[in-house]
């Protein structure tokens, strides 16, 4: 049987932060054809938030330590302020936006991150299962998912959870059911060959291409995850894999991750 | 056709605040058989965030004042904080919630309150419709929608709303589909003939006992718009409505508001 289309598109913290992009890529976003799910972020917002709280942002790796007060920052933050803010400004659009965590319908589980080399994240989840069934239900009775960073234990605790991996997750899971394209968008044009020259996307990468640009150093830092990640998806059965700008979430520019 | 029986149980502010009643009552609200919707307040979190973000709290008649700055606070504590760790709390009982507040799926729109006796609310919605059909789609999926106090306008824009407003609303919405009983669960067992007689509940209050009771002085102050919301839901299809103690939500006890 021939599987329905499904976008899946993951805005980060920046984006989500600058009202004029925001309202923009949300724009882009109404107009996909076909099934479709939102993934946001919000880190900076929870930094800000903590800040006037008097709570201190701790970092490790680009990841956030979550602590019993952080956590409740980013609760807050991505599953009310971001999450909601969202949700009325797609469905201004005549989109009709659900806003789901993790803990919503049970959709995605996580458990709570061990020690990694020495490190306690804290209240941070690793995502261990996305209910696929029940997100379809929800997209079949034609509700469009937004969906915050954050999961849940099934012990009854909030985690703390990476957007891109959440995104890259609820990809695979769906893709037993879609034919899905994820979409990360970012701040950049694509995965650039030089950091500097906005203009250097380099138009397709799959396993051996990332090898090479890896050893060469052409890819480093944070790309890197994020690439090691779209990978993950192909190799899962998610159709295509795009990493490109917030502004051009067409499915026309960027970057495409092959396998 | 016979209809399906739905409970909805209302939650207040100072019972979301108290970790050990919260616990008793989603155990309880678990063992509630069939179909049924949880509505949470939390406002008392909403003050103390607030005062931690050194933003003041207005209060006239008991409702919130809500600048564009305390609408932010509402946001991220109802729609985050509050809501998503009920649902989480629910999901480790083994019921299926599903967190929503007005935005999502578009289940309740309001119109931000328009000046009242020269006060300015700020950014307050009476609500204005709600989408029992879609509240339906969601029950009839096997969820358990936990609804936080807040509406959209279908602008893009998130209002502050009452919840008992948001309970009673929506159990008239949905007494069409379902032969509905609406719980207000609060800090006393019931209505009290003598406010400092925890054992003085009145068993069942219609309309002209009602203004008997409010002519006589017997029920006044924050009691009487609860009442009066509540006799608006009988009189709208609503089954019965049930004034109760928190931790006493079985349909056995509390106050039983009639025609």
């Amino acid at each position: 049987m021939k599987k329905e289309k499904l976008t899946i598109v993951k805005v980060g913290g920046a984006v989500v932060e600058d009202e004029a992009q925001l309202a923009q890529l949300l724009k882009d976003f109404s107009s996909i054809d076909g099934r479709k799910v939102l993934v946001h972020g919000g880190g900076r917002r929870a930094t800000k938030v903590a800040e006037r709280l008097g709570i201190e942002t701790k970092m490790v790796d680009g990841r956030r330590i979550t602590d019993a007060e952080m956590l409740e920052v980013v609760t807050m933050v991505y599953g009310g302020l971001v999450n909601k803010h969202v949700v009325a400004m797609l469905q201004a659009q005549g989109v009709n936006a659900i806003g789901l965590c993790g803990a919503d319908g049970d959709i995605i589980r996580s458990v709570k991150r061990p020690l990694k080399n020495g490190i306690d994240y804290g209240f941070v989840g690793d995502v261990k299962k996305v209910d696929g069934q029940k997100i379809a239900q929800l997209i079949e009775k034609g509700f469009v998912p937004v969906v915050a960073p954050l999961t849940h234990d099934g012990e009854g605790h909030i985690l703390n959870t990476n957007a891109d991996t959440m995104a890259s997750e609820t990809a695979k899971a769906l893709a037993a059911l879609y034919d899905v394209t994820l979409i990360f968008s970012f701040e950049k044009k694509g995965v650039l060959s030089c950091p500097d020259v906005d203009e250097s996307v380099i138009p397709v990468i799959n396993h051996d291409d990332f090898k090479r640009y890896k050893a060469d150093g052409t890819i480093s830092g944070g790309m890197l995850p994020k690439i090691e990640n779209a990978l993950g998806a192909v190799d899962a059965g998610v159709n295509r894999v795009i990493i490109t700008l917030a502004t051009a979430i067409d499915g026309q520019h960027g970057t495409v991750i092959e396998k």
